[in-house]
């Protein structure tokens, strides 16, 4: 369906207005290009996103991470692309300024959380599951989370959550496929980069737990169909609710005369907490991947001539995909060359890929799900001999990449203060970015993981066992784009009081793009420790041209 | 009345438990001593705090600023001082532990958000009037806050923020003393430290400013009987009113067919964005207070030896009081030697004063109101030769002070990420304060301004013109505290997505207590450059020696 032919029958069927999202009934997770109506109907393919149709307009909002590539992927003669800092309360102002009263969603694909909201605002909601279905894909090829990388039996973390979190509840409904997946220790391969089993699940005071999915079978889960009844069994009792992560359409479900309180779900903060068997993962799998990008550095070295940015996402593959325990990438790699990587979330097109552009740089965002562990890292990397300009960008982007990744912190700080402190290098320079600081990494799971991410919206306090990326970056819009990211987790420091991070990822830094004059001392040792570091971890298992090229590229500054 | 008195009471009126909040009807306003609940029944001398009292305990809420302070002050036998994170929470959970579900507490003197949070807790809130009475002393002395320092008609602010903020309400009800204050251009002497005018008043639509008070005769200003009058005015209109500033007794006197909204008074934002005549006030205010500090550090170098910690304070008040302008300090001074620098709110006892402890640091708290401007400094100044230790203390403080100082940060910045990035500096040697990095600082008005604080639970966007202190500090309980405060004033950059701060104040900092080998380059030179600042401002009003004086204790590092 054409975006023409979706107006047209919101005209017949006299709809004033209908808000597309980007989800399905499982809300905030990773979906298949097929299921995703928003990418249907605007060729918009971020991961973020709501557009609002009437039968004559319609406008995209998107955070600027995401703005000029709405524009680029949208025919903006017929999509007015909004760049926001907060979703909601524009889709509101927008509403009230066209005088916007009715609003048409399905209630499958909104939370209640922000379906409550459009109503706060006096927006009148009408519901409607059939005009732009809920859609998900079947999927029979599930598999559980062996004890081996997940670390603890899943009936032990029903019993465990159920005895810490449910003392004041008789059940808890997680409408979350990763955190089904984590609790279940199931995982499923129908996405192409999460490996996450969609299914919904009702966790009971004694621990029990009971899965539901129209969309997969395997052994004990059951038809949605169940759940409904299931819920029916708690029509006098407590049940918590995540509002946040939980279709409208659900509330159908449950009983009037259930007391239901609104909760984050705390699964997600046990989920954050790595355990050691998984941390012990993360690092094993981050050899691996690191021995994957020094075999391509190395092979990009000496072949980078006329390569496009689709020749870089396929031969880095290649080489991932030699690793033991590769199960997937864990996102749809960035290779943007130039003036692409200005556009934060990048992605080559297939159909007309970019040379590489000599002078200048390449920025690599790319990652993979192994069994054990999750793996996401950039590097912006020369091709040729890049400006002057370029290289004391990226050297000041080092220093605040340096300045998180050294920091040591108190226990309890909030995201939004860690995240300032690695700005903070760059606006003496006059210098930001339009994302995140970080986000805490799932393992084996969403390479974005919620509720925990390092940026000025969140409020969270960093806790021992997260683990995070630390990825600062600069873009100067149609000229070149810089972003350094590795993976970290958090440990105690010698005293009690305060903690720092670890670092997990190991692929060197390309030293040509440093201008030396701008670190101080203390930035010069932690890369050359950085350095020293992944040729300790990574030499034995490369060949010795590949050691000898490691052992250059990381000699000390 | 004593605690044990009153805790007779609360037996024979069968009351359960009662709430001392340290508020009379001007909630979160200065007070004085004598109608001050909390100090009187406590012994608690402190800013903030609440106490539960039942017939047979009490106890004592503070922050951690006011821990140690409280347990000297209060008779620890008979009062549980409890040191708090957020002071709401923890009370209700004490009320639930100890069972307690009635709670009598006196209407005017509690806000309605507190009221409605502990309701909100199932608490039974009882409201009684007379048991702890809302004492608030009568004021005869009012006078005009005149243009030449106030920088806009009283008529002018109140028509812009009428037509800015009450375009969907038809009043506004004002119950801050220091907003009415602002607001109408009057200032108070009944206070010791806060030029405000204790008042209540309506801002209608139209711009038209009435104000009420039953303890102040002047002009124009009503008795409250009037304001009771005035509200029933508005029995089927809007009105705004801000639940955090405003007793829950105010409710009674709104018919229940007003329509309230509860918001934020947005007369706050305005007066926390200071105009060119404030600020220059303000800039005149820290040359005359400089001079004093001086003086007074001269006089202190040369006459230290045996001078108790309440002589330093009347010392340092005598050389201010000699000022043009001047009107009253701006707050109790801190004088506090070796380890009752430890404490950071300290006061010297003057029934007991200490005499300065050699080989180690006073730390000096001080400032003052003159009709142009308010002051706020500290400085912690070597007594004798204080140990490396102290001195690595200082420098490292001093480092987080210019860090923050010589911060750039991008417009729209939250306070919470100022914060953090000061206390950065010090985290790095596992070091950290528990009170805020600044406040804002009213215009000859509240010394500690509200809404805005450099703290991390404050997350209100830093603008353009806004007048903070910046107090990094370390405490080292039974040894030492050091503080390194000033005042500066928010402006742009060169580059308009930018802001930096600007120093007020004009006071040299301790050298002696530097240790040169932690500053990198830049610190020095910020300190140089400071010094050089305060010889420009400071030499011309000083004689010959103590020009000479402060040459050499500004001379560059």
């Amino acid at each position: 369906m054409t975006l023409a032919t979706f107006q047209q029958q919101l005209k017949s069927e006299n709809i004033q207005a209908f808000l597309v999202t980007r989800n399905n009934m499982y809300i905030k997770q990773d979906i298949k290009d097929e299921e995703n109506m928003l990418l249907h109907l605007s060729g918009f393919s971020g991961s973020d996103g709501y557009m609002l149709v009437t039968p004559h307009k319609a406008w995209l909002f998107v955070d600027s991470r995401y703005y000029i590539q709405a524009r680029l992927e949208t025919a903006t003669n017929t999509i007015e692309v909004v760049d926001v800092k907060s979703f909601f309360p524009e889709i509101i102002g927008l509403l009230k300024e066209q005088n916007i009263q009715n609003l048409t969603c399905n209630p499958w694909c909104i939370s209640i959380s922000d379906w409550n909201l459009l109503k706060k605002a006096q927006i009148n909601m009408i519901a409607n599951e059939t005009l732009l279905a809920n859609k998900v894909c079947p999927c029979d090829d599930i598999f559980e989370h062996v004890l081996e990388f997940a670390g603890k039996p899943a009936q032990e973390k029903c019993s465990e959550i159920a005895k810490l979190s449910l003392e004041n509840f008789d059940a808890m409904l997680i409408t979350s496929a990763d955190i089904v997946s984590w609790l279940a220790n199931l995982r499923a391969k129908d996405l192409e980069f999460t490996p996450v089993l969609r299914a919904y699940a009702v966790l009971s005071k004694n621990g029990e737990l009971k899965i539901f999915s129209d969309n997969c079978r395997y052994k004990d889960i059951m038809p949605l169909s169940e759940l409904y009844a299931e819920l029916k069994k708690y029509a006098d009792k407590k049940i918590a609710v995540d509002h946040k992560t939980t279709p409208q359409k659900m509330l159908d479900y449950i009983c009037d005369t259930t007391l239901v309180v609104n909760m984050l779900n705390p699964i997600y903060l046990f989920k954050l907490n790595k355990n050691a068997v998984e941390l012990n993962g993360f690092k094993n799998a981050h050899i691996r991947d690191g021995v994957s990008m020094v075999k391509f550095l190395y092979w990009l070295e000496n072949n980078y001539q006329n390569k496009t940015e689709t020749d870089i996402v396929d031969k880095l593959k290649s080489f991932r995909k030699q690793n033991d325990m590769y199960f997937s990438d864990s996102f749809a790699t960035i290779a943007a060359s130039a003036k692409n990587a200005a556009i934060v979330h990048y992605h080559p097109d297939t159909r007309n890929s970019v040379t590489l552009q000599e002078n200048s740089v390449l920025l690599l965002d790319s990652g993979a799900q192994y069994f054990d562990g999750t793996t996401d890292v950039t590097r912006t990397i020369a091709i040729g001999n890049p400006s002057d300009e370029i290289k004391n960008a990226f050297t000041q982007v080092l220093k605040a990449h340096i300045k998180l990744s050294s920091l040591i912190f108190p226990n309890n700080i909030q995201a939004v203060a860690l995240d300032a402190i690695c700005r903070s290098e760059l606006w003496r320079y006059y210098k930001n970015y339009g994302h995140g600081t970080g986000h805490s990494v799932g393992h084996f799971s969403n390479v974005h993981e919620y509720p925990f991410g390092l940026s000025p919206n969140n409020f969270r306090t960093v806790q021992e066992n997260y683990v995070t990326s630390i990825e600062p970056g600069y873009y100067q819009e149609n000229k070149y784009g810089i972003r350094i990211e590795n993976m970290v987790y958090v440990e105690k420091t010698d005293n009690d009081d305060f903690l720092q991070f670890k670092n997990l990822t190991l692929v060197p830094i390309d030293k040509r793009l440093i201008n030396v004059y701008l670190l101080d001392n203390e930035e010069r040792n932690w890369l050359n420790n950085y350095h020293k570091e992944v040729i300790n971890c990574l030499a034995p298992h490369l060949d010795s041209k590949e050691n000898i090229w490691l052992k250059g590229v990381c000699s000390p500054l």
